[in-house]
């Protein structure tokens, strides 16, 4: 009875003000790419939410049927953001929306996986000259990832049309896309072998496919493997592919203008899961460096993603009108897990209020003499505590500005009264003045 | 299929910009009383939820079964509040928590009632001298109330022992407390006779006892109606109402250290609905000024409550070991109403973005210099837009600030960059430097 739900948990003082610490970085990147705030329900119609994650549809939350609609929690920030533009007929808006979703998850919660888990999404709805808003949304990451200094990171890009161009001129039939794009996402995990048998098992590839889309899905590099993929005789005739290819390289002229190439790998075996896809798409992964003997550094998971999605929105718009998007999802949960795990080995204690005084008494009887003093106090906006006893020792008084971090305690003494000051002590140096 | 589910609703960009800034107010009149964030699931199991909101427990929506535990919406931030420090065994914390809660409400929407709203709620749990948290618990309505420029108000405060008290002493018998208190609570907004006739009529108690009844629960007044009841020679007699008086005369002592007697009425009808409360019980209500032919102001409804309930935790304990706890609830949605209704007649329009600069250029083929210069406005902390268009009109980037109250444009045009500067345009004055 005493739990929480399994796979969802509280959060205590000192998580709650780490959490918010994250948050407000990301908060002020979001506003400092001038984006709007958005609040959508944590319950949305049934309806809305299916059919629009694939097989995740069974991990949607729905309410107990007790009379009226029939209601499910949301699954993710994007889907009610493209009800949210339909439904409002907006063509045009840049915003950002940090709230909870639900996932009925089988949580191996060790590895970080809830059930209930916050999202952090920048999105830039409208029709707009190619790649410019794509160019942003990879800014973004590089600005949050290096802010935080979560140490080093590559962005993977990779864009839908190249990965259906590659499947289209290795042979591989428009039945098989999605399965096929499923496997090659795994290229990040295991080896290409592995990735090859289940193609060539599972999906019923034939091996030829396989080893064809193999020669592509394992390269990786910047502008000059755009440049080489554009001169492919096969890939240089299929226009989707051409189309991709040719969107890559203007991204990449943009990332070169705001300097962050760097940090960005095209990268042909990244698929992403969700079907509402079909544009550019994205992963930011941080790099092992912890460990010093191994030789390469490797990713320890992906801390954001997103890309563009120009079709969702026209799925809930009765006349089918799409409002091109591409969005950044912030996986602050991650993020946070190791802000958590650094905050815990360096041994800091990251305060829980912001108190700045403590307002103390040194006598009995002098009650309301604090009482007095904490209310100008708060009046004058300073943060001030008091311990609620009516005649707390002193010593308790400075014990407590210790053990909470407050830096100074406003001492009135029965002297002090008399002569009408009030002691100013800092806590740490013992220092006092009257003032 | 387009809309939120009934009694929910999207927060637009003006209106998540406007309950920011009232949510920010009252945040930070939390942390100057030194109070810490915590965070609790949306989701808690059924059984956590049973039992503890009396014949509002229809209200909870309830998770579908698929397997797993039965979960449930919370229904408020106390409850979960108690279970989380039950199962922590925490005795003594100062939190605050603003979150979405759940009632499977019939929404009048119009009224301002939702089925997904906001709660703010500020709690203290612990074993202190009497009086001193219920103080700053009203302290904190105060400073909230008059901050966010309300217009004038009054919190009427009462107890729970002295109404039990008055009961008593008025001949009702125990079986009828329940009913009698709710019948009493409704004296803001109907007359004694009616509220009489109620009392005799449903809920069965006698005519003498309802006037001996109404002779009390017509009282309000400060600490001279306190000194009064503490003489009468019915209610100095019963034990629970003396320990209410003595209790309510210390709260008054405090309150006139505060400063803030002026404010607070100690009005006998008040009774609040929740059944876990135990001892002080308060509620704020503005007073109506704008219409001034009415002789006497009129209450607009509660925009904030609370008080004392010392059982609770207990009933999450498995040894039943109580934490005191007093704490007050922000009624932000009723707040959040009046501020639109005011913004809207003042005309006045907030900003949804913060964004200072707009990048412009006013000639073609200058996208490359647009997306040099806004990236070092954003690696320098400026919060920068440009339109998303290869070569957009001078005038169109100029009506953009206009429309979205962005108040300066950097300007790049062929001469600029040729000079190796930049022009700064005061977009509301057309004032212009090269810098």
């Amino acid at each position: 009875v005493l739990c929480p739900g399994q796979g969802t948990r509280d959060h205590p003082p000192a998580q709650a003000a780490l959490r918010d610490r994250l948050l407000s970085a990301v908060v002020s990147c979001f506003k400092r790419h001038g984006a709007a705030a958005i609040d959508t329900p944590v319950l949305e119609l049934r309806e809305t939410l299916m059919g629009k994650y694939g097989e995740d549809t069974k991990l949607i939350y729905e309410l107990q049927d007790q009379g009226g609609e029939l209601l499910a929690l949301r699954y993710d920030l994007t889907v009610p953001f493209a009800r949210y533009l339909a439904m409002n007929k907006i063509t045009n808006i840049k915003r950002y929306h940090i709230a909870k979703v639900y996932r009925r998850d089988n949580p191996a919660t060790t590895q970080g996986r809830y059930r209930e888990f916050y999202q952090c999404d920048f999105d830039i709805a409208g029709q707009f000259d190619p790649m410019i808003p794509d160019a942003e949304c990879l800014k973004i990451v590089h600005e949050i990832l290096s802010d935080l200094q979560l140490g080093d990171f590559v962005i993977k890009v990779n864009d839908r049309r190249i990965l259906n161009g590659v499947f289209d001129v290795c042979g591989v039939p428009e039945s098989k896309l999605i399965p096929a794009c499923s496997t090659v996402d795994k290229l990040d995990k295991v080896p290409w072998e592995e990735v090859r048998s289940e193609m060539v098992g599972e999906k019923g590839l034939s091996p030829e496919a396989a080893d064809r889309i193999g020669e592509y899905v394992q390269l990786h590099g910047g502008l000059d493997l755009i440049e080489r993929l554009l001169q492919d005789p096969k890939l240089s005739q299929n226009k989707l592919a051409k189309e991709g290819l040719g969107d890559m390289k203007l991204l990449f002229e943009y990332l070169t203008l705001f300097g962050i190439t760097e940090k960005i790998s095209f990268d042909l075996s990244l698929a992403r899961g969700l079907d509402y896809y079909t544009g550019v798409i994205f992963e930011a992964v941080l790099l092992h460096q912890e460990n010093e003997h191994m030789e390469e550094s490797v990713s320890v998971g992906s801390v954001a993603g997103g890309g563009r999605y120009d079709g969702l929105v026209g799925m809930f718009d009765p006349k089918g009108r799409k409002v091109p998007c591409v969005g950044v999802s912030i996986g602050i949960e991650r993020i946070f897990s190791i802000l958590e795990q650094r905050l815990k080995a360096s041994g800091e204690k990251l305060r829980t209020t912001e108190t700045q005084v403590l307002v103390a008494t040194p006598q009995k009887h002098l009650l309301a003499a604090r009482l007095k003093l904490i209310s100008e106090l708060w009046d004058a906006g300073i943060k001030a505590e008091m311990l609620y006893k009516r005649d707390p020792k002193l010593l308790k008084q400075l014990q407590y500005c210790e053990d909470t971090g407050i830096p100074l305690a406003a001492i009135v003494g029965e002297q002090e009264l008399a002569d009408g000051v009030v002691k100013l002590r800092d806590v740490a140096t013992r220092e006092e003045v009257r003032m």
